[in-house]
């Protein structure tokens, strides 16, 4: 049995009927898909493993899941550290990145000094709106994360790669291939080109919108926000 | 060691400055609040135990935690039914009934009918800021989870009870003893007269505020969003 997946255009319009018709608030949706972006690193990464995680943060909706991972991470008892170059203006980020703040997370600036001090990396930099070139500062970053021996896990897609065909042919991100993937909602079709531990998270949604957008709602277990599937889509 | 709680007026406090200086939304914390609620009752009520839990909402943010529990323990595979007698015109609890209506969720109009098909009863009527009287419809429905042998989890407090003095001393509420309570953010002065079985959730609070607010923050185990605590508020 093929996985189903989520078109770019398809998340998109899922996310905004979630916003829309749904009735969910970005900081509800954007609660619950951080939370389960940190369960998935809690699993395949416990506090025993090092406690140090770096989350790599873009500009948009992605980078704000990083944010809320960040937090949760915090509490579960790890030593976050943020790397956030590109700080929209937008509350909802910026009253996360205060949350975080409170929490004495430390922000740093500089992104390759600041993965020499790390057990993992959290990539939560572009998401499935992502399309096109990679802007500064970011493409140093992502070659940073596929050169690193570090365990990397992003966050919906691999920072770079096409939602719909994967990494880039040639450049920054054709090497990239990160260890974890978190799925939000429905994996995108460019899981067929990763070779990694994969998950799916967002315990939001409903029968009615799965079956409307062709997907199946993922098996979670008990209480978990996450569900580690394999190629076909199961539960592992 | 004594159980350090929070008064009502404190409780008031800390949740105006989470908002404010914390910089989090209400969405936000009622959101994790009521995922607190519902790994509380995972863990007291397994599915394995019957599915049916019926919850009773109150007109207030106790109400709010309690509609977020329910979508939660629809997504677990519980089969939640919804009493919501008294359903403000606010925004966010009109939204967050819509997610549940979505869910196919029912809300019920009979509390007393409902409860004669129900595995267990979330009492989300009154939180940390009842005081007075019990208002209409709400004696019955309490008089009803005093009588019941179904088991009843209390969020932050049982319905009808002081915060500072416990249970009333005559009239409804005066035998009212629920099974399970689960203290938000931390227990309040009530738990000194609570004899079930006691849980505080809302892992959101940062050490700098339990210190201001002279509490201590609970020893969550992994990724747990509850813990459950003896009458010192060791854990368990």
């Amino acid at each position: 049995m093929a996985l189903k997946t989520l078109s770019a255009k398809a998340a998109a319009a899922l996310d905004k009927e979630l916003m829309s018709t749904g009735a969910f608030s970005i900081d509800q949706l954007m609660e619950l898909a951080g939370l389960s972006v940190s369960q998935a690193v809690y699993r395949v990464h416990p506090t025993t493993k090092g406690r140090r995680i770096l989350v790599a943060v873009g500009p948009g909706n992605n980078g704000g899941d990083g944010l809320v991972a960040a937090r949760h991470l915090r509490h579960y008892g790890y030593l976050p550290a943020v790397y956030y170059p590109k700080r929209p203006k937008n509350d909802l980020y910026q009253r996360l990145a205060k949350q975080l703040e409170d929490l004495d997370v430390p922000f740093v600036d500089d992104f390759a000094s600041a993965l020499k001090l790390t057990d993992h990396v959290v990539d939560a930099i572009f998401g499935f709106s992502f399309s096109g070139e990679v802007r500064e500062p970011f493409p140093a970053v992502i070659q940073a994360m596929t050169d690193t021996q570090v365990p990397v896990t992003s966050v919906d897609a691999p920072s770079s790669w096409s939602i719909e065909d994967g990494p880039p042919k040639s450049g920054v991100g054709s090497s990239f291939n990160p260890d974890v993937l978190v799925s939000l909602t429905a994996p995108k079709p460019l899981v067929k080109h990763f070779k990694g531990r994969h998950f799916i998270g967002g315990r939001f949604v409903t029968p009615t919108i799965a079956k409307k957008y062709d997907f199946d709602l993922p098996e979670y277990e008990g209480i978990d926000q996450v569900v580690e599937v394999g190629p076909d889509g199961q539960k592992l």
